[in-house]
């Protein structure tokens, strides 16, 4: 007991120490205009102790505000002069589902011009979103590649993303945007084209009831599910709105969580009389054919399932999912370009990337 | 069973040839310029029958398009002349919640001057709309007055309203519009300013954290949860996504079809740490206050409620509903007077009606 606190004494001592040395070599770095801190295996080696011990004094002085770490890069003295080089990426979780692979391609795209990536989670809250903009107004990067928030809703957070062009940084709204600032382009997808396109292959398919699941709170989900109403009336199917149930940012968030009851009564409410199913993106689809699996109705046989995205959902089970996606590594790529356009002063495009359909056994 | 079979025969053989009669008459009528038939009453005492048979009959000349029958007003020869007095007015459903009130107040502003109203139910689907517009595009009436649909997602049906301008009918939208045709008015609520005015409401009652439940798909709902967010912000308080539950039209129909199992799974899951409900209107909150005494809350002892409409929901229990509406017949009022205008030729200006707030003993 008394050693185990002893160790925990002498590692709380040790970082605290490195971290003095550290802000010491800091101000060395600064006067010689170095801008990037050795790796933590340096630090390690040069202080004879754990990386742990150097991770944590590091994060001690991110606290601070006197170092900013960048994934994939290591960490930066924190002045305005480094930020000239950084990219922010804003997104509601950089971790999940499609995002880790934008972030890679982002960054591959960005770094082979010499910037860096840092990326900040909003984690969908548009609090959060207020403090991340907050920073980034006070200490502005070179660019911002930034998801809008739920952009159906109004923003409470326009001012600051106003402020942001007013500081002279350029802003490419990834996959759906607000429409300030007027100087910000978007990077977003075909929705509308896309959802006609499943409507008219499950059509070909024999399908006359065609029901959905889409997301209400941002122009994503709108736009496909005017695809598909806009196809069923064009095919002469038919169409109600009874067979469309609509999440929100929320109760997806429920989902996740594997609260699947929201599944449930899509399928006891909404789901009949369709043989197929348009899903928002591949993680609801993945739910839903489980929910499909527990209520013993039969994919594909009897209820196809359809989806957005392509990702590692569609495949992660022996069913695999059909689904709509883009040429590999099209968003960031195109991002990037976009966002590298507009920082060095050249016209940024807004793009609708088209979408390729990936067909599988689920419909 | 042979007799009442019989009477059967009888009454069927009988509204047949009543309307034949009826038809006769009607091509005298038209000859002499005459456009408003004779009452039921005054049928079943000319041909004496009951005034259901003279019903039935009238029935089966207005599904043939002969004869146009208009609330409160009697029925007319089904020809375009007769539409020049005649203001057709599209509803979701014109029997329930406040629309009943509006068409009245709808019917009193425009009988004034010599217009007569007829009411479309389009139950809520474009479907329904697309075929109401249809026809009012074939026989256009004088003007129309409409509560756009789910105004949020993009309507199938604006082709058919571009084809209501052009063939020269003002349109007003009641509620919430479309941005086509670009000659519409739109007779709106300041659902912003009365959202924010309920936050503070709120905040000076000493709640901190605010829950609500609004509506994804039309524009009254995100403006009310654009002033709930703003209003939070800028008082200082605790503001979360978490705390928001969103209906589709889809949703609340269900849930005004006694499936409540949305309200308690808002309690269970969107309602902590929250002292008060914002609700989209007093149908919600009708049902949340039932559901919340289920679940053993007190209201307001434990949790608040307040809403929006001060509709007869609002009065309905011993326990009121705290509630924001407009001076009694105010939005019909508006509504007629900018047809009237547009009808005229003279300039129709949209508006958005201000709320006061009625408390009562629900927070």
């Amino acid at each position: 007991m008394y050693k185990a606190l002893r160790r925990y004494c002498d590692m709380a001592a040790k970082y605290i120490s490195i971290a003095k040395d550290i802000t010491e070599e800091m101000r060395t770095m600064q006067q010689s205009g170095t801008k990037k801190l050795p790796s933590e295996a340096q630090f390690a080696e040069k202080y004879g102790c754990s990386r742990q011990t150097v991770r944590t004094a590091l994060a001690l002085l991110e606290k601070k505000g006197l170092v900013v770490k960048c994934r994939g890069s290591g960490s930066y003295l924190a002045d305005t002069a480094n930020n000239s080089k950084l990219v922010a990426v804003v997104l509601p979780d950089k971790s999940e589902y499609i995002y880790p692979g934008i972030v890679r391609d982002l960054q591959n795209n960005l770094s082979a011009k010499g910037y860096s990536v840092c990326c900040h989670n909003t984690n969908g809250r548009v609090i959060n979103e207020r403090a991340v903009l907050t920073a980034l107004v006070e200490t502005p990067p070179a660019g911002i590649v930034i998801e809008a928030l739920n952009n159906v809703l109004a923003s409470p957070n326009i001012d600051l993303l106003e402020q942001v062009e007013a500081v002279g940084v350029p802003l490419v709204y990834l996959h759906c945007g607000y429409n300030r600032p007027v100087s910000a382009v978007c990077i977003s997808e075909d929705d509308y084209t896309g959802a006609y396109s499943l409507v008219k292959y499950l059509a070909a398919k024999g399908h006359k009831n065609i029901a959905g699941i889409m997301k209400s709170d941002d122009s994503r989900g709108l736009e496909r599910y005017h695809g598909c109403v806009q196809a069923s009336l064009d095919l002469g199917m038919n169409f109600s709105e009874s067979n469309y149930y609509w999440l929100s940012s929320e109760s997806r968030r429920r989902l996740l969580n594997n609260n699947d009851s929201i599944l449930h009564s899509f399928i006891k409410d909404y789901l009949k009389p369709c043989t197929a199913v348009i899903c928002y993106n591949d993680e609801i689809a993945f739910y839903l054919i489980r929910a499909l699996r527990l209520n013993n109705i039969d994919v594909p046989g009897e209820v196809s399932v359809v989806s957005f995205d392509n990702s590692y959902y569609a495949t992660a089970r022996a069913m695999g999912i059909t689904s709509l996606g883009h040429e590999a590594h099209a968003v960031g790529k195109v991002a990037a370009e976009a966002l590298l356009a507009l920082m060095a002063g050249r016209t940024g495009r807004s793009a609708a990337l088209s979408w390729n359909l990936t067909e599988r056994e689920s419909g």
